[in-house]
């Protein structure tokens, strides 16, 4: 079988993740993957969130947006409507989950590092090439810590994650916004470095799926990561 | 192993389902799992939400919050700051993506019903039960219309949904609060009767955890599950 | 002349106060008057307030919500509008100054005990309701606060609340929804176990009315208090 | 007894009531009541509130404002914080139900009349000077929609307001701020020139009252209130 | 060629400004420019913005608002939209920006003197009035300061301001309500006693504008801006 | 006199425009003054803004935004605060103003065209930028229009903007960031390729300024923006 833009079902799109685009962001980088581009920004602080007053932890979060015109048509921007939308929320919790899956807080100590995903353009899979772009964002920030000696090496791993979904009964990887939109299941998986994961997130849109569907898509799941473990690499300059 | 209750990694807290308690809405119930106990109502309204305008499609869709005191210690309301958590949005797009997973919109016709699951008070996995009890809510709601003659039969099974864990290295099912604010990794499966997935959604939230691990969680759910259906086929007056 | 319900016009609905209903709140019950029904929390927390800063003084505060299907059709959630209606607000000022009226601020100490009254079916005099019940659950969590030793003695007496109107040209006690919505008069009186009033509210919500009728509004409201102060101390299992 | 500014306990402060102080309101007013002043437009639009559609009948309603300065000291707009207080709404209501008790709506047609009150200076008797002073707007509004044979009369009488309460022990009439500041009590009367009450609001600051302090206050209100309401008539060149 | 009021072209409406309408305010007055009359009032607090906490610096500031019968027809008042529209705050921003020109804020010492402009009536040119009655304002309160030997004088001269367009091709000063309406370029000036400029702001509404028209509304705004800088010193009782 | 970077009072920074970044975007480009990088993007939609409903006008708008890491530090999102900042505000509306200044809105027909300006790194002048770039955006949609024969040509001429400024008493163009935040004056000039004003904005931000001082700006930004509108021509791949 061959999906739209001529993919088989286990072909992640080009990957492209151009670091340091920024001259004020700690840590910076585009990710592109098929025409989903993300621009992250990783900012550090000297500070901690309330909830961690009195210990001597730091914390990493994520904010998520997307620009008004990254979408087919334009989407009014989340300031208009005084809040940002239940979705928006969702994303920017999930990424901030999956980032803090691979960081040692206590070691980073009383300081609050937020990667900032904005969408530049929207194909599909956005909080996905999020996750994978923020990291190595993130990894920018923390190595110019360890450089300066601010903090011993606090990443225990590399993170990235795709989506994987079942579309017309076939189970794919990295759906495109066209796929997604008529995918039966649509799931993210975010993955460590380690092989193990840090989210499994499947959520049935059309009809519930079975068992063994699940184990398909996660396997599908696990290599089409792989690959964007070793994009994560390159962009660092980092031997395998 | 022993649970702080007493209870066996694979056993389930007392779930107690009391239809109809409320005069006004279409379909009730109060569910108790252990301490956690949720009101739910739905309310039946002959309008279609803005998207499905032009469609013959009806919609499900859900609320949800937590009385102040519905905690160990209060928490303030969410009006008081003028917009729900990103919590309680996730929460609420979870209950409604589980229970429009067993209704045939198209047939439901032109109308919205709306579960509104208020957590009168929590002990953990307010959001399972709100799913497993809004759907008894929901069914009760559906019946009524079924009765009346307004629709044909739109379920097309039964929905349920649990909290598993890993908890000090120990997978078990339907964490109490303490256990989940205790736990390394928090999934909430939601199934239909058909022994299907509506929802997987595993966290990792102190670390990250592998292929086999995923496996007994998804195991214990499916027992815990298969309980909680029958308690909604005792409330409702279904026979097995 | 006889109501819809069959009552006289001096007679009360039936009234149940259930104590002791959540396991987290220092005080806490629900109260049934006639199809009315209200879940009535008191939180004690060690703060005081912004404006009491600098005092050795406590507060007592109240709020209000209707849960979305309290009604005979869905009413939408306030924090969906982002902030307490108009209706809500003069509603929880009148609750927190009621209870206030029976209290010794300053030997309470420098803490705020909060009521939390959720109304869980509404059939008139909710405000009213959430008064005679919110006592009940203000005097439980105080009497824990006495026994522990932390405060002496701070409740001057009881207070309790009841609605009256003017319907068909007829003075009437404890209102259903349909007598409120059909009244010339509405009225909301709050009275002490002393027999002195808090608060004197009464509104022509379709002709002007006399100091007569007046007059015999406060004679209907005096009796039917009595009983709620009478079914307080049945629930707080106190001997007249 | 004495008060500070040497009145009577039965003495009201002062009252000037200025018409047509603004070229383009429909009606308009500066009353003063001693140091309190208080601007009131009158606008007049051919246009129904959502809830009275379907209806030929009219609707008339109030907004109250203070303005920045019009205090002691200066008191933040409520636009920075993006909501009235729950004062002002409450206040507002008041008014509108106040004005309306004396228009008969049906014979108004479909039209809106908005009552808007600024307060220029606030020296105590805010609202009941809106009120007085709202009703001459509305009087003028409305001698103009007669005059152009738009409708014929509509007002049923004059309505007018004013405060007493329980100073020191004491019962007196329109309490200036520093008096309404050490109330024991504290009420608002609207009459209409009828003799009849509008609104009885009554509420204990500081300790509840009898029956016949009750008594007191509303005798009072009646003398006061009956001053104003000449006052209104001499601001509309009306002869008693 | 005459202006629609019977104006000639450089001509401003007639000037009036009350001082000391306000008891509580340190500073207040009412300006009228023909049909426009703004009611200002200086507020000094012993507090600094927090952008000037660890200096000894004193700031100024405005607020903008206008009476929601101010205009022909009603306007809503923005606090019920939850938020000044971007006009105010433009407006806001230009008069505290304009009064700020003329303050040594050094001098003034951690203090804040906010300007409070509430428009009454709306004929046009409302922003440029709020300066020139702000100022007046503004120099009361600072008298009071200066009096009472809190301050030293910080005022570095007077300003004030007028609006000039272009109209039907023709420039001109001051343009009531329907010239600005019509006018094809609308500059708002604010300049000093010095004859120095703070504030150029020239918008082409309908057609872009010349060099040479730039000049002419220039020299026409320097005459205007003198005959409102002698009305100020006349309210002041300042000899020139 | 040799400015921080080098250049001359009278050098505007290097300026590049990319066409065409987006995919989806009916006209979209990156401009790039010196380090200031603002990505416009060009929405055509068939609808009006309501206040031309009746009419077959068009109109433009536009929107601005910085992302949260343009800045030397983090900026939090406005999105975080509920509403835009009035310095936002200030700026959309100009940006708007300023476009619209060249187009044919009546020619335009019945839509929209909304233009979005996202600051990805801020070194001053950003809206300025913003509407020089913007105008690319425009010029691509509306080019793409008149292709598809759905307008005539409705583009009246270029527009473009430079700041200007008087920094340690020296007029300069193009003010990178520090230069802005230490200047004495601030001025942001729009102007069309016909040599006119669209938009004269100068700011005494420190000391008044003089005519002379005003001539020398104006003349600074004239010979900066004919360079800009050199560049908008090479990226629009217009010969002179």
């Amino acid at each position: 079988m061959e999906r739209r833009d001529g993919r088989r079902p286990d072909q992640i799109r080009p990957v492209r993740i151009v670091p340091n685009v920024l001259d004020y962001a700690e840590g910076s980088c585009i990710i592109e993957c098929g025409r989903t581009r993300v621009l992250c920004a990783a900012s550090v602080e000297d500070r901690q969130p309330p909830f961690l007053r009195g210990t001597e932890s730091g914390w990493v979060t994520a904010e998520y947006a997307m620009l008004p015109r990254s979408t087919h048509t334009r989407t009014p921007r989340e300031v208009e409507r005084g809040r940002p939308t239940g979705r928006t929320q969702e994303i920017q919790r999930l990424i901030g989950r999956a980032l803090r899956g691979v960081v040692d807080l206590e070691l980073l100590g009383p300081r609050t590092i937020t990667i900032d995903c904005d969408v530049l353009q929207a194909d599909g899979g956005t909080r996905t090439a999020s996750i994978t772009g923020g990291y190595v964002a993130l990894a920018l920030a923390i190595g110019r810590l360890v450089e300066q000696g601010a903090i011993p090496h606090v990443l225990r791993g590399q993170v990235a994650a795709v989506s994987v979904g079942i579309v017309g009964g076939v189970p794919m990887v990295d759906l495109c916004y066209e796929e997604d939109a008529a995918a039966e299941v649509d799931c993210n998986i975010v993955m460590t470095s380690g092989g193990e994961f840090v989210e499994v997130q499947g959520t049935a849109e059309r009809k519930p799926f079975t068992r063994q569907e699940l184990e398909s898509m996660l396997a599908l799941a696990e290599a089409g990561i792989a690959e964007l473990l070793a994009a994560q690499r390159a962009a660092l300059g980092i031997q395998a």
